[in-house]
């Protein structure tokens, strides 16, 4: 997220969040015409605005708001595609405290209306991306003892997601192989 | 808008602004299991932060950006749904100055993923609502002539959407209609 972005720090050296290697990801996919996948403007309340002349309004007064859906959203082939990015230094479990309730809420309801939804993980130690469907973190998330997912479930449940350059992070091949 | 809405000043006073309507039409149809479809937050250029001790950070200043897509998505019974909503005070055609070229862009775009795509459009004077399909807008957008969209043709190649209570502006009758 925008308050407190992990930054990567793998061999290259680039050092991008997840969200950075996404968004590039999904301008790739936009240019080769693979998918229409943006990421959500953050949502902030506007409290204050100055309107001076001859020029643009300025917001004087505004807070982050917490997101009620997930970070990205799109359509592939028809399809609506719908995910949340998350990347943590844990070398052996994902922790669920940072996936909130609302957040569970909007997958469920994607799930009953038929979208494709699920969570890319990244595990900073080992610079690997997962992708898991929405389903799998749900059903962890409504198992009230859970803290976290292990990363062996994840790599049992889930899917190594390819890395490279062009694109980044190709979640779509996995998204093809599971769904079309 | 957020910066210029217009309000609507109908029989019942109720004083909705469009995007007011289609918001509550859309909480109608999430708390009803018929659909999943957001407005997408209004795009902020955060420049100036404060992190005051103890409480939340306060954005202290910020510009308003131009949306580069358009004001709603989401799923409904697994489409992809994406549209625009524009009101209007002219009584005879739909001017296309508000429509900018990125939305357009995305138009395409979405298109070419066979995503439902399309205008809500309402005439304010008449309180009348038309689903316009995006092939259409783009037409007239592309013929570099055309300032706006007669609104004759809007009720030749449109669709009238049903307007009420509950749901205020029931356009995925319209859409299930035209593609299910
Ligand atoms: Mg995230
Ligand atoms: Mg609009």
């Amino acid at each position: 997220s925008h308050h407190n972005p992990l930054k990567k720090s793998n061999y290259s050296g680039r050092g991008m969040t997840l969200e950075q290697d996404i968004d590039e990801t999904n301008t790739y996919y936009l240019h080769q015409g693979v998918a229409v996948i943006h990421k959500k403007p953050t949502p902030i309340q506007v409290v204050h605005v100055d309107y001076p002349k001859r020029s643009a309004a300025v917001i004087r007064e505004a807070y982050y708001k917490q997101a009620s859906t997930t970070d990205y959203n799109g359509v592939f082939q028809g399809a609506y595609i719908d995910f949340e990015a998350k990347e943590t230094r844990n070398k052996t479990s994902f922790p669920l405290k940072n996936v909130h309730e609302h957040q569970i809420e909007h997958m469920r309801q994607v799930l009953t209306q038929s979208g494709i939804c699920f969570f890319l993980i990244r595990f900073q130690p080992a610079d690997e991306v997962y992708l898991l469907e929405a389903h799998h973190v749900i059903k962890y998330y409504d198992e009230q003892q859970r803290k976290s997912i292990p990363k062996k479930d994840i790599e049992q449940y889930g899917h190594t997601v390819k890395t490279g350059l062009h694109p980044r992070i190709d979640f779509l091949k996995t998204v093809k192989q599971l769904y079309f």
